[in-house]
């Protein structure tokens, strides 16, 4: 059997920079059209010079792959109409991150006060800047997300024009709320298809299934497989693939964050085989973000064929991805 | 501040074999009276010989030490009354596995089935032998112990004779089945006093706090420290204390347990102090005990000073202690 993704996207990723940036950037770029890449450098992506010098090194890594990095901004409460206006061609996005929450999260929105957070999103309702959230309060980890609700509740009715993107939903909470608002939509990873908290944590510790949101429970995952399986037409696919190097995940203090960049369409095409509904997975990993986001990515065809795949141990001898070792059903035949 | 404590019993403990019991028995021996040793080898603890090969191989690792390992047998649902008439004399407990839950386990009960287990209880009950039970189901890791709730409500209905301990409960619904029934009894541990799921990923991951039954929400832990602290009558210390070699701890599959025994006393008066109870932590972590299981262990008085106490980092170059590296508030002043 064989299935062709037009344009696959991947509209939550992480690229980081540096050296990591060399060896995760041709991953995601060989079988990706596009992918909106995720601010939380060190510092964060706060000025128009950043997020252009940050998109000139990623030009330079995905190497001679067709990749278009559709960029963000790090959101700050005290950004001005006037410097949005002028970096609004360069970013696709703005994300907001709760201050702390995860990698690089320190300087994020610290409470979420109206008073304080509408100016900037004013500004970005008035220009058409969607803004993507990472939607966790500080409380227990379990409970972080469905406690976060109401915030984007918040956010949706006070800026009905604002597209707002719950980032990585882990919950039958953020699915219920996706309905409720027509301003709100979401990302769903490769991994919270997966796995729950059993994956991680239910037999031996796993530090590779390890992340942010953490995974959750059974009927939490089967809400977001509804979902996305049902090519639901406010979910997109992201990946939230979020590399680090393996002796920082193989460690006490473990990093979160689980890589899948390189085997996130083979595992895709085995889940929407696996439950008949292969017909999706166009939508939920193409055609949706294009219209929610109104882009047009480059032409990319992925031809997969299910056939045995064996995912690698380790890239670059530094980064351990989803099902190190173990075999796919499905391999990616040709990408161009 | 000074404090005694006479006779501090831990009521599950785990000694291992081999180089580990070299290095853990003494640490146990030096500041416990006694405590009821765990049957989980390879292979499991089924006969008399092998009991009383266990508990000489740990009189001689426990060195100079007053201390009485009490010894358990690994339950099996085909022990005969002769055999449970003959061993009797030579164990305090049976204790319960279900199969595969723990390290260790997978010799254990399969299913729940009371024709299947009534003959070997029945025995137990006859001779007043008590039953001690990890009560986890195979479901998702964080209903484990409140699906196996009605698991202990049916033994202790159908056997109102036999002492059943719950081992080292995590959750408010084990802590109510405790005044449901005169026969359930429970023990509690150090590291679900101080932790939830938040301490051991929360933040980053923490292996060193990863164990099981796995350390739940904070109304948990609560209901946990309202009965200790509170000195209920049917409640024990046990530590679960269950050391693994730093190289399985701090890897991929890193295996369940946290090494508690050599700081246990000085963490207990810390936590009982802060929640000013210290006038309770005799009953808890010894006279509940001597109660409950009719036992007279040797004499030992323990004094614990309030000041600081820097926890090592690491005993014998291979087991880490919970709080390695931390400061306590308390320390052991003289023991013996």
């Amino acid at each position: 059997m064989v299935i062709t993704i037009s344009d696959p996207l991947d509209m939550h990723l992480h690229l980081r920079d540096g050296d990591m940036l060399e060896i995760v950037a041709p991953l995601s770029s060989k079988t990706f059209s596009g992918a909106l890449i995720m601010p939380n450098l060190v510092p964060p992506v706060t000025t128009k010079e950043a997020v252009n010098e940050y998109k000139i090194r990623i030009e330079k890594a995905k190497k001679e792959h067709t990749f278009t990095p559709y960029m963000t901004l790090f959101f700050r409460s005290d950004y001005t109409k006037e410097f949005l206006e002028e970096v609004k061609d360069d970013i696709l996005a703005i994300k907001l991150y709760p201050a702390g929450i995860t990698t690089n999260s320190e300087g994020g929105v610290s409470g979420f006060d109206l008073e304080e957070l509408s100016s900037t999103l004013n500004a970005m309702s008035d220009l058409g800047i969607p803004l993507c959230v990472h939607g966790e309060t500080g409380g227990f980890v379990m409970d972080r997300e469905a406690e976060f609700i109401p915030i984007y509740e918040m956010l949706a009715k006070n800026f009905p024009n604002l597209k707002i993107i719950m980032e990585h939903i882990t919950t039958k909470e953020a699915v219920a709320a996706l309905d409720r608002y027509d301003n709100l939509y979401a990302t769903i990873t490769l991994h919270h298809l997966y796995i729950t908290l059993d994956d991680v944590a239910g037999g031996l510790l796993q530090p590779h299934l390890f992340c942010k949101p953490i995974a959750k429970r059974p009927e939490d995952r089967t809400a977001l497989l509804n979902v996305a399986l049902g090519a639901h037409p406010k979910v997109m696919f992201g990946s939230d693939s979020a590399p680090h190097p393996r002796n920082s995940k193989e460690a006490p203090g473990c990093a979160a964050g689980v890589f899948t960049a390189p085997i996130a369409l083979q595992a895709l095409a085995q889940l929407f085989d696996k439950h008949g509904a292969l017909e999706n997975l166009q939508s939920f990993v193409s055609d949706n973000a294009k219209r929610i986001y109104g882009i047009t990515p480059p032409s990319k065809e992925v031809v997969l064929e299910k056939s045995e795949y064996l995912v690698p141990e380790i890239y670059e001898n530094s980064v351990v991805p989803m099902f190190a070792g173990q075999s796919l059903e499905w391999r990616v035949v040709r990408a161009g």
